[in-house]
């Protein structure tokens, strides 16, 4: 539990009461790697935090999976759509890596909203932070070139390039995978002809 | 003020106590039609509601005005990245009619935050509704043809298609004017088929 309480202490400051009513409503889960946490159709009635592994969500556009984004250590994750809606995700979530989640029920948080409203600010604050990551990642795809999506990618989640495989990381970025093998040559020839 | 009280009231349902101190925090200011609510490079310190008229905001690539999204009465919108994080906004909102829009500061509500906790949970509210908005719109560019995103937009905002002019959601639909031209004549050829 100690990762999720530093986690929620980092943005909100609850009372000793008030992190066991939290530490009761979590539950935790293992996933094997490739095993699906939620498949489309399904309602997503939980909040994750990955207390260890790698997962990723994504949607089928035509036959093809679509990568949206992947969560790593000490991140949250919910499909907020599902989540917020009731209604069935239009995504999947895989787990990449072997994985140990710990998991928010709906029901309970929102009891959990009423009865100790510093958990309102808790949502509030998980709503925003997961507003900010989709504006950086849709504006990178209407402002960005591929080759500055890639670049970008590296250099705000080096952690995640080598541990997710390379076509995951192409669909994700929104490059056919023998484009991002290009830009990656590049960026190697240029880093060898400055070193 | 009556439209932003109905607005709120059908998101939480705050005492007249709690009432009185959100309205006694809320600014009314009026703009004409082409001008400036926020300018790139100023930090953006209030949540903005609509009262009256039509706004759009914008981001510039490479000399262009790429058009974000459209927000009219009863909407509500901020730009949440430069209000959460205080650095200079990337992005600049303009009037596209006059209009009327009633302010929230930002320091003020952060105050009524912690005085009432209720605005919290309009907060929360907000931040998931501005998400799932996104939301939407980053699936539409992800999975969807320019052709289908034009009649989803018909479909979902018929009431911004006679209001906005052509150019800008030609911009927000990250479609050439021209093709945006050949689409809508191509629909309209099938309409005339089908009557």
């Amino acid at each position: 539990m100690q990762e999720i309480l530093h986690a929620i202490q980092h943005l909100i400051k609850p009372s000793n009461e008030e992190l066991r009513a939290f530490t009761d409503i979590v539950l935790a889960r293992s996933y094997k790697k490739k095993e699906l946490i939620l498949q489309e159709g399904q309602i997503c009635k939980n909040v994750y935090f990955i207390r260890k592994g790698l997962i990723r969500y994504y949607q089928v556009k035509e036959g093809t999976e679509v990568t949206g984004q992947f969560f790593s250590e000490n991140n949250w994750y919910t499909d907020l759509e599902s989540f917020l809606t009731h209604r069935p995700s239009r995504l999947s979530i895989e787990a990449l890596e072997n994985s140990e989640l710990l998991l928010l029920p709906k029901q309970q948080m929102e009891e959990l909203y009423v009865k100790h409203p510093v958990f309102e600010r808790l949502g509030r604050i998980l709503a925003e932070q997961a507003f900010l990551g989709l504006k950086n990642r849709h504006s990178a795809y209407i402002l960005r070139s591929p080759q500055e999506r890639y670049t970008s990618f590296v250099k705000n989640c080096p952690h995640l390039v080598q541990r997710v495989p390379q076509h995951y990381i192409a669909s994700y970025l929104g490059i056919q995978p023998q484009s991002l093998s290009r830009i990656r040559k590049r960026i190697s020839l240029v880093q060898d002809l400055l070193t």
